[in-house]
């Protein structure tokens, strides 16, 4: 059952649903200040900013929802997010506050709890600019019939051209652009198996498997 | 004809492509640390980025591309966005530095040079989900026809209920995030005339009717 968490005094209710989390740094986290909850639900775009929270440690709770029962379409769950979608994170306490986009979270995330994240203002507008990349015009490029036949490949060779020279989205270091990258390459030959050819970027391919160790080292 | 203008030294020819571009703030532009160039195209993506600079008065010139004769596919462009797409942005000087994705390049200049930028975390966080709702799901929503039918009527009547309660997207005070969201909204009526009913939203069409106000007033 889903449990509202924000804007309501603790409750009984409440610590049940926040024991039920996978909450792994509940102790980084102050009572007296809020909490941070992301709300997730497998198989949903939130599972990359669960990765991201484990990867760099966040002290932030995930709560599962269930997309069956329709609890990401209730009224406690439209008061966080009036889009009814999942990721969504909220913080609770004196000023209560949420954010929805996966890749508005991920840059939030980023910029608060990430010690690797960089100062430099144009290495943060390029992350900026491959979350972008990511949620939109690769998306809709590869989730768009009419895209994905005369536009994908295109799309594609340019990112192989990227990754030739590059180990990473934005230079030699990973970031949270690769979370966002790599998740919405890895949804390619998930959502349209033997539709798409990916046979010829190497390079790419090569970037996706340093992703995928990535996502495995921190979900070790 | 499109002539490259980063990596290279001064050039007469580069010179008048600066004199024929739509350079209104270039006295502000020092030549010892470079030029910022948006390299847009008529009714592209460009055009809100164009706006928002004239709006916050940036020291950006404005090069057009025509498209038409495939500027954006040459090798020169190519070398300032390898997915030759515009709009993109590009810093000039002793270290030339390259953006793409509407998005992102709105931030960036709002970062720069928008005195009305909010400091305050929460808002920055508020103004990137908006940019990144406008950008990946309103537009996936409206240009996939599967979706149009059936998801668009919910993400319409969620942003009437929020422009209910705000004047625009952050709060009561015009941001870089009422650009992306208010030009993404109005691509609906402009691609899909007499497919998206607009009429039940009172609210977001006034809101929209706001946005036009601003984007008249920055042209003017």
């Amino acid at each position: 059952m889903f449990v509202p968490l924000a804007r309501y005094t603790a409750s009984a209710r409440q610590e049940r649903a926040f024991a039920c989390s996978k909450a792994q740094h509940s102790r980084r986290v102050s009572m007296s200040t809020g909490k941070t909850v992301l709300y997730s639900a497998p198989n949903s775009r939130g599972a990359m900013v669960e990765w991201y929270i484990r990867s760099i440690k966040a002290p932030v709770e995930v709560v599962n929802l269930d997309m069956g029962k329709g609890e990401h379409k209730s009224p406690e769950f439209l008061r966080v997010n009036p889009f009814g979608k999942v990721p969504a994170l909220e913080e609770t306490g004196p000023e209560p506050w949420s954010l929805n986009e996966s890749g508005a979270i991920l840059y939030y995330l980023a910029e608060k709890y990430d010690r690797n994240f960089p100062k430099d203002a144009h290495q943060r507008a390029q992350i900026l600019q491959w979350i972008l990349f990511a949620n939109a015009t690769l998306a809709q490029t590869a989730f768009m019939e009419s895209l994905r036949e005369k536009q994908l490949p295109g799309l594609l060779a340019a990112l192989d051209q990227h990754f030739s020279k590059h180990t990473f989205a934005v230079g030699e270091t990973f970031t949270v652009a690769d979370v966002a990258l790599g998740s919405y390459l890895g949804y390619i030959p998930m959502f349209f198996p033997g539709k798409v050819d990916m046979t010829p970027y190497s390079h790419l391919n090569a970037y996706m498997e340093r992703v995928k160790e990535r996502q495995a080292a921190a979900s070790a």
